[in-house]
């Protein structure tokens, strides 16, 4: 096991510190105009500049850092212009700390039935009231720079895995889009990573990490993943992409959340996750716990006065019993969906926390095993 | 002006002390066995055991003292049973402070179409799944010694004030439940409350608080108000029924909750209100300013970056524009319920808090008018 300590300035306002090493596992620190980074870490999402039931105060607590927003909902709605003239995505959200927004590529591209692609960019229709709208490269950049987060996400296609001929004219399309965004970007307080796309190809992967390193991003980003493929699969890209990015620049697995999904990738070297995993399932009543995830609503519930997890700190756990969360669910209350989003975020925030700890004790390979032991994820991807 | 200082031992676990009159007008402290009730005082409603969309921090932080919880819903769900074996409500809910029940009555007798009234009780139908249940006045106290809160109410009937005969014979039995009540409850640490009924009848209402104030409970309320009856109706019944009850013990008017009725309740000697109307706005993007009601989906706040009003202190306005709020609300996010609802209680327990300061500085006669000049409520009672 080798412990390294590098540091990395990546550009005049940010730098990444890696601070610990334990084979592609890793710790670090990313300083960002709105605060220090420590890596691994799990990023709530905040699709419509909110993570859906909770106030700041409330993520502050869970001492979540990164809050994701999307570029695609908040450019239709309230529109990026506004958010710029309100001061920027952390003044009207109220979030101090860094924040990162997507390129709305994900979002457009998921609109399967009501968008165009070319090799410019996109027309799509708007989900909310059926108006046209076309991204492009340049105009993603202008979006997010209006928005104002601390990382932004280049312009790119996320195209189904399993189409073989497709997926490789996507990419390509994706690295000629990589090229634009950099030149298009203007405001020097912002880090711009670039996406490694590909599919599950090990050709198209590597070839792909290849172009995206070379171009000089202060980070990257692997995408493409956790969209109909397989564990195995999903590994073995990951493994492919980490050993060709530069060491020195952080790496983020886009929309991956399930505890076990950010143990397997912080063994692969990733250092960023972001899912709206643990505040969906708390809208359906789920919430992780050691052992894997439960389902409130459960009858068997109903007279069970001991939280949700004994072993957690969270304000729903110090507070509140099973028992009673049930009710909340049972009467339909709001509520029920705070206190397991609280929960259920803080779950994954504090696994990377003992991550991070155990790597830096250069432990990970038995934290992680140990954790994958008994953690007992759901037979199904469909989560 | 007089300024008088009353100290009134109700039982060995409450006691009631007056600490300033301007008129009829006064401010107290009422001591129960979670703590002391600064009054006048508003309750906020959490009916299900949660005062909808808000934890109990949040409810600290606003300065809530007293929260109302209704019999009828806990009874049906989770069950007074469960709650009781859960430690009570305080525990279940997690609300440290004092807490109220009503007795199930008013929400029985309003499930018109499905229930039947006879001298002894009232079997009706739950909104749940149509099973049928009887109360009576010794099961509501029954229940309501489950559940645990400090202030329990006599088991009343809220008939139709604009029905002359049957409101009194309606206010007959509610007397003859309330001697009931007295001797169905056991528990010395909860205060049972009689109710002053009577419809809009000066008789009537004379008759029902001379007879309520006879029986000796440590405090009374005055029910069947806000009903349909017209505000100079529910001024002259306040002022009739308060010039009865005796001055040693807390009066508690049912369901009202707009300030100007607040303010109108407290000229005329009122020292509780309890209502659901500021969240049931929140939830319906209304917010109250001491200018009146504005309902931040109107489109005239999209570009607004100034809070819902510039001098409240609560976490909302202390941290959020309009533009936001109205974004979250039109975006259909839950966080905009939860945010209105932090203002809209403490907006009400704000008013509150001046009023017995204006009390305690004997002003409250320029005070109220003041307020009552500025605010301007809705035309129609149809909140």
């Amino acid at each position: 096991m080798e412990i390294s300590e590098f540091s990395f300035t990546i550009s005049p306002m940010f730098e990444f510190q890696i601070t610990a090493k334990n084979n592609r596992a890793r710790t670090g620190i990313f300083t960002t105009p709105h605060g220090d980074l420590l890596m691994p870490l799990f990023a709530p999402v905040g699709t419509q500049a909110t993570v859906k039931t909770l106030t700041p105060e409330h993520l502050k607590d869970i001492n979540a850092t990164l809050v994701l927003a999307n570029t695609y909902h908040l450019y239709l709605r309230p529109g990026d212009e506004l958010v710029r003239d309100l001061g920027g995505l952390h003044r009207f959200m109220q979030w101090p700390r860094p924040m990162l927004t997507d390129s709305g590529g994900f979002q457009v591209f998921s609109l399967s039935q009501t968008r165009k692609i070319d090799d410019d960019g996109v027309t799509f229709k708007s989900h909310i009231d059926g108006s046209t709208h076309r991204f492009t490269p340049e105009k993603s950049i202008a979006i997010q720079e209006n928005l104002g987060a601390d990382i932004i996400m280049a312009f790119d296609e996320c195209a189904d895995p399993n189409n073989g001929t497709y997926i490789q004219q996507s990419m390509q399309r994706t690295h000629v889009w990589a090229e634009r965004c950099l030149h298009a970007k203007v405001r020097p307080d912002q880090a711009l990573f670039g996406i490694v796309q590909g599919g599950i190809s090990p050709e198209l992967r590597t070839q792909s990490a290849q172009f995206i390193a070379s171009l000089d991003f202060p980070g990257h980003a692997i995408g493409g993943l956790s969209v109909g493929e397989t564990k195995a699969e999903m590994h073995s890209m990951l493994e492919i992409v980490n050993d060709i990015l530069p060491v020195g620049k952080p790496r983020y697995l886009m929309g991956v959340g399930s505890p076990e999904d950010l143990i397997n990738g912080i063994l692969r070297g990733v250092d960023i996750f972001d899912c709206v995993l643990p505040t969906r399932l708390a809208r359906h009543s789920a919430a992780f716990t050691p052992a894997g995830r439960i389902n409130l609503m459960n009858a068997s519930y109903a007279h069970d006065h001991t939280p949700i997890d004994e072993t957690c700190f969270c304000y729903t756990c110090r507070n509140f019993t099973r028992a009673y969360l049930r009710h909340l669910i049972i009467a339909k209350e709001m509520l029920a969906a705070t206190l397991l989003s609280i929960h259920n975020i803080h779950f994954l925030v504090s696994l990377m926390k003992s991550s991070r700890q155990a790597i830096l004790e250069n432990r990970f390979a038995s934290f992680s095993a140990d954790f994958l032991h008994s953690y007992q994820p759901r037979p199904k991807r469909g989560e």
